[in-house]
């Protein structure tokens, strides 16, 4: 049984309380957050504001906000302990002179509301020291049938990668449902478009399957376009166009 | 039996002779194309390079380019004939003095070699009689469960959402390949991620479920996340970020 000390209240640890508690394998023993009370009542883990040192842990979890990271570490250093942090974008260094340093980072959008099936999740995992990094593919194994051991360089390409594939894409189809709804068309109309898009990206290059006006600098349906668009939605399409045409006739 | 005529030898012709030599309530008595000799060899419809006046049509359907519409339709003005254009962007008003003027638009990126499942695509009718619009309605049916009668203004916003959708989409997907491949990363990590970016947003309003740095102007992983990207691929990662930063901020 591994015992687990989480700190963090956000979206990925209220996540990783309910994963941890619910895991044969896994014990949380203490969860930290700032404020006086856990952000959710019914849970069966005591909760603390601050790391208590008297109760044993074989891992303290850091799941709090990138730029917490490195100051939440500094209460840590005396332990022997192995710390993880959760983050795409922070460097292990942040973890400053913590003895055992590792990284526990589940590539994921978490939103509190919507529930995760953990097994699909992929866990991308770091530490300074061999005997951590087996500890952390042992524990991210417990949870995920998807885990992967990446260096800190590979964590902040593929972080930059889930930017495009899920904050830029969501943004996009966010626009699309605008346009749909202005034209009082349900957005379920697009859902079998929107299937097939991401379907066919998992097993071809997205590069091979680009259509549409852009990437034929058909200039005339692009005008009808820009003609239904706000003016910031058309700035947007512009840009999107240019990089396409660009990206398909050099 | 329906019995139809279909111009165009593209991605979606050749889908539509697939399905209308497949379904048992048409028959596909003309396929007609530029080229000497159709692009497919081993189907059943009798080719030709011109219209057949004498082989009597129900309906002829124009699966062309958008701007090659209008001088097809002017070879077809002294037929009694009901006929459709495919274009999600061309007017019903291209097809000049037809008398049975009308539109099939199928919602979805065609390609050639990537099957279709007809039953779930959106097909989007419109036409200048109502007995017309029956018409195509049932021929629709016949393919699809998701059969749509939509104004010209709704399908010109469609089509443009669809532009976001699945252009703009794909183009975005395909840069975050790009970035796990220079990685050394398999796509696959992605996978889920990408799943539930989707997934989420056919039951909830995208922007509700927007993440990451630029809607919360984290500045610092920005950076960070611009130091791995081509300058090109920066550029419009920074528009990208503002205009969610000013979609979420205003």
């Amino acid at each position: 049984m591994m015992r687990i000390a989480l700190i963090g209240t956000g979206n990925l640890a209220i996540h990783l309380v309910h994963a941890f508690e619910t895991c044969n394998a896994t014990q949380l023993v203490q969860w930290i957050g700032r404020k006086n009370t856990p952000p959710k009542q019914n849970l069966n883990t005591p909760y603390f504001t601050q790391f208590q040192q008297n109760i044993d842990v074989d891992l303290c979890l850091i799941a709090v906000t990138d730029d917490a990271v490195s100051s939440i570490a500094e209460q840590l250093i005396n332990s022997d302990v192995l710390v993880a942090h959760t983050a795409g974008a922070v460097s292990i260094n942040e973890l400053k002179s913590i003895k055992r340093k590792g990284i526990f980072y589940p590539l994921q959008s978490f939103k509190e509301t919507i529930p995760v099936d953990w097994s699909t999740v992929p866990i991308c995992i770091e530490a300074t020291n061999s005997e951590d990094v087996e500890l952390l593919i042992k524990l991210a194994s417990q949870l995920s049938e998807n885990v992967h051991q990446i260096s800190e360089s590979q964590r902040l390409q593929l972080h930059t990668a889930a930017v495009f594939a899920n904050n830029f894409c969501n943004h996009i189809i966010s626009i699309s449902q605008n346009i749909a709804a202005k034209a009082a068309l349900p957005f379920s109309v697009l859902h079998p478009l929107i299937q097939e898009t991401f379907k066919r990206s998992f097993s071809n290059k997205a590069f091979a399957l680009q259509t549409g006006p852009a990437k034929r600098n058909d200039t005339l349906t692009q005008q009808k376009h820009l003609s239904v668009l706000s003016e910031e939605d058309a700035e947007l399409y512009r840009i999107l166009s240019q990089s396409i045409f660009n990206t398909h006739n050099t």
